[in-house]
C-alpha cells in the first residue's frame, strides 16, 4: 500500500489529489464495535488506560471508512488525572474530579509530570497504533488546552457558568496563571512524548476558550497554546481548535499552528479570506447534517468543498465531535462523498 | 419624582446624563426577597401566572438598586405553554414539555393565540407594574425568538446538541419554517398586547441562535426576528439579543431594532465600530466579574464605559443573566459605579 499523505500535505497547504477527511470523535459510541469494547471495560478511563483497548478503538473507524487520519483514543483530562485529582466519568454527568483545585496551595503542590512514566499508557497505545498503521495513515496525538483542562480542574467537572474558575480569573489572576503555566509545561512534555512515540500531527482542543471575554481569551487561553505550539518540532504539524473561536482567527493564525480547526458556526468562506495563506483550515460541517437525507448531506458537503475548490489547505471535518446516536452508514456516505466531490 | 428617561434616550442614541444600567435576570434567585416569594409558590410557573407575584418580583430589584429599567418577570416559554405543550420546570433540569413537537401533524395543530385571553396573566402583571412605576422607570416587555422557543418545543426541554430540531432543519426545513412562522405570528400579537398593557421597550431573547451555522442563523433565526421587529410600532424601542451572535452584528443592525444586546464574548470596541450609528449597544460585562473584588469590578466597568466615553447609544448591562449565587451587595456596587463613572 502507498502511504496516504493527503492529510499532512493539506496541513502544509501543498496540493492534494482529494480533500483529506477525518472526523472528531470518529472512534466512539456511534460504532457498535466500540460499544462492545466499552461494555467489557470497567469504565471509560479503563479503556484509555489499557493500551491494547485504546489502540483497538482508535483503529475501528479506519477499518470501516476511508479516513485520511487516525486520532489516538484518549481524553483531554489525562494530565490532571495523572496529577492526582481523582478523575471519574459518571454516566450522564461527564467527568468529575474527587479533589478539584480550590486554592493557590493546591496549585503550588502540582508537579511536573514525567509523561513516559506517569502517562505511559498513552504512549504505549500510540506505539501500537503507529505500528499497525505502518506509516500508511497519519496519526494525530492531542491534548486539551491549558485553559480548558483548568476549567475542569477548578470547577470539579463540567460547568454551565464557569463561576469558580472565572472568580479565580478576576479575583486571583496570578493563581490562575500559575495553574495554566504548570499545565502548559506538562502539556509540552506530554506532546513531546506523543511525538516520540509515533504521533505525526498534534491537535490542541480548546473546548472552553469561547466562554471567555475577548481579552481574557488572549491572556488566559491563546497565550498558553502559543507556548505549546512553539515547543513542537517545526516538522510536526499542529492544529488548534477553539470552540466558538471564530472571532479570533487572526490571532490564532499568528500562533504558529499549521491549521485552525473551525466549529460549524464559523463561516468557512470568511475564515478563508481572513487567514489567507497563513494556515490551513479544518472543518466545519454541522455534525447534525448527519441526521439529514443523503441528498442534503451531499449538497452541504459540496458547499464546503466549493469554498476551497482546487485551493490547497483544507481538511474536511465536522465542526464538533460525532454524537453517540449517529448512523455509521451516514459516516461512510459522508467520507466517500468528500473524496468523490473533491477529486482533482 | 422626575421620570428617568436615560434608558429610552440611550436606545434612541440621544445624549444622556449618565449611562443607563439594568441587568438581565435582575429579578431572580440571588435576591432573598425573591426566594421568599418563590418558596411560597408551588412552582416557577405559578409565580409567572400570578400577576401580583410576577409584579412584586419585577419591582424587587428596583427597590434595592438605582436601576434605569424594569423588565417584566416572566419566561420565554409562555407561548408554547399557552399552546398546550404542558410546560413544567423540574428542579435542576430546567424546562420540560410533556408534549413536545415531533412531527408536521403536531405543527399543523398549533393555533394563533389571543394573548389578551391565553396569556392574560402577563398583561395583568405588566399593568400592575406599569401603574406602580407611574412612568418614572421604563418597563421592558419581552419574548423568546421563534428559533429559541422552537428549540425547547422540539427538543422537549434544554438541549446539548440540538439534534432533534437540527434534524428537522436539515431534513424537513419546510416543517420548521411552518413552526417558526406560527411562533413569529404569535410573538407579534403577544408583544403588541404587552405594549398596549404598558411595556415601553421590547426585547427579543435569542438564546440559541448562536448554535446555528452562519446561513442557518440568517434563515431560521434572524429572518423571523426581523418580521417581529417590523411589526413593533416605530415609537417603541426594541432590543435584539443573540447569545454568541457577535459575528452577526452587521446583519442584526440592519434588522430594524433600536439596539443590539451583546454577550460578554463580544468585543464592545469592535462592535461599536461595526454598527457605527445604526443602532445602540447594550452590554456586556462578564457576569462572573461580580465575583471579583470591588477594585477589579470598578476597573472592568471603567473599561466598558470608556469605549463609549461621551458618545450616546450605550446601555450598560451584563453579557448574560445574573447567577443565583451572586451577592446583592455587589450588584449595588456595580449599579452605583456605572452611574458614578459615567456622569457627564
Amino acid at each position: 500500500m502507498v502511504a496516504n499523505t493527503r492529510f499532512i500535505q493539506a496541513l502544509k497547504r501543498e496540493p492534494v489529489d482529494r480533500t483529506p477527511v477525518w472526523l472528531m470523535r470518529q472512534a466512539g459510541r456511534y460504532l457498535p464495535e466500540y460499544r462492545k469494547i466499552r461494555a467489557k471495560s470497567q469504565n471509560f478511563m479503563t479503556m484509555c488506560k489499557t493500551p491494547e483497548l485504546a489502540a483497538e478503538v482508535t483503529l475501528q473507524p479506519l477499518a470501516r471508512f476511508n479516513l485520511d487520519a487516525a486520532i489516538i483514543f484518549s481524553d483531554i483530562l489525562t494530565i490532571p488525572d495523572a496529577l492526582g485529582l481523582g478523575l471519574d466519568f459518571i454516566q450522564g454527568e461527564g467527568p468529575k474530579f474527587a479533589k478539584p483545585i480550590t486554592n493557590i496551595a493546591a496549585i503550588n503542590k502540582l508537579r511536573i509530570l514525567e509523561p513516559e512514566q506517569d502517562l505511559n499508557y498513552v504512549m504505549d497505545a500510540i506505539k501500537i497504533v503507529s505500528k499497525e498503521l505502518a506509516g500508511e495513515i497519519p496519526l494525530i496525538g492531542f491534548a486539551g488546552s491549558p485553559w480548558t483542562v483548568a476549567t475542569y480542574m477548578v470547577e470539579g467537572g463540567s460547568s454551565k457558568n464557569f463561576s469558580k474558575i472565572k472568580s479565580m480569573l478576576y479575583a486571583e489572576p496570578d493563581a490562575l496563571h500559575k495553574l495554566l503555566d504548570i499545565l502548559a509545561k506538562n502539556t509540552i512534555n506530554y506532546l513531546q512524548a506523543q511525538i516520540i512515540a509515533g504521533a505525526d500531527v498534534i491537535m490542541l482542543f480548546d473546548t472552553w476558550g469561547g466562554v471567555l471575554s475577548h481579552n481574557a481569551y488572549l491572556e488566559f487561553s491563546l497565550r498558553y497554546m502559543q507556548q505549546i505550539i512553539a515547543s513542537i518540532p517545526s516538522g510536526t504539524p499542529s492544529i488548534l481548535f477553539t470552540k466558538n473561536g471564530g472571532k479570533y482567527l487572526t490571532e490564532i493564525a499568528a500562533s504558529g499552528c499549521y491549521a485552525i480547526g473551525l466549529d460549524w458556526t464559523a463561516d468557512l468562506q470568511t475564515a478563508k479570506s481572513i487567514v489567507g495563506d497563513k494556515v490551513a483550515l479544518q472543518g466545519n460541517l454541522d455534525p447534525c447534517i448527519l441526521y439529514a437525507p443523503d441528498v442534503v448531506m451531499r449538497q452541504e458537503v459540496a458547499k464546503i468543498l466549493n469554498i476551497f475548490g482546487n485551493d490547497s489547505g483544507h481538511i474536511f471535518n465536522l465542526g464538533h465531535g460525532m454524537h453517540p446516536d449517529m448512523d455509521p452508514a451516514k459516516v461512510e456516505f459522508l467520507v466517500n462523498t468528500v473524496h468523490e466531490l473533491s477529486g482533482r
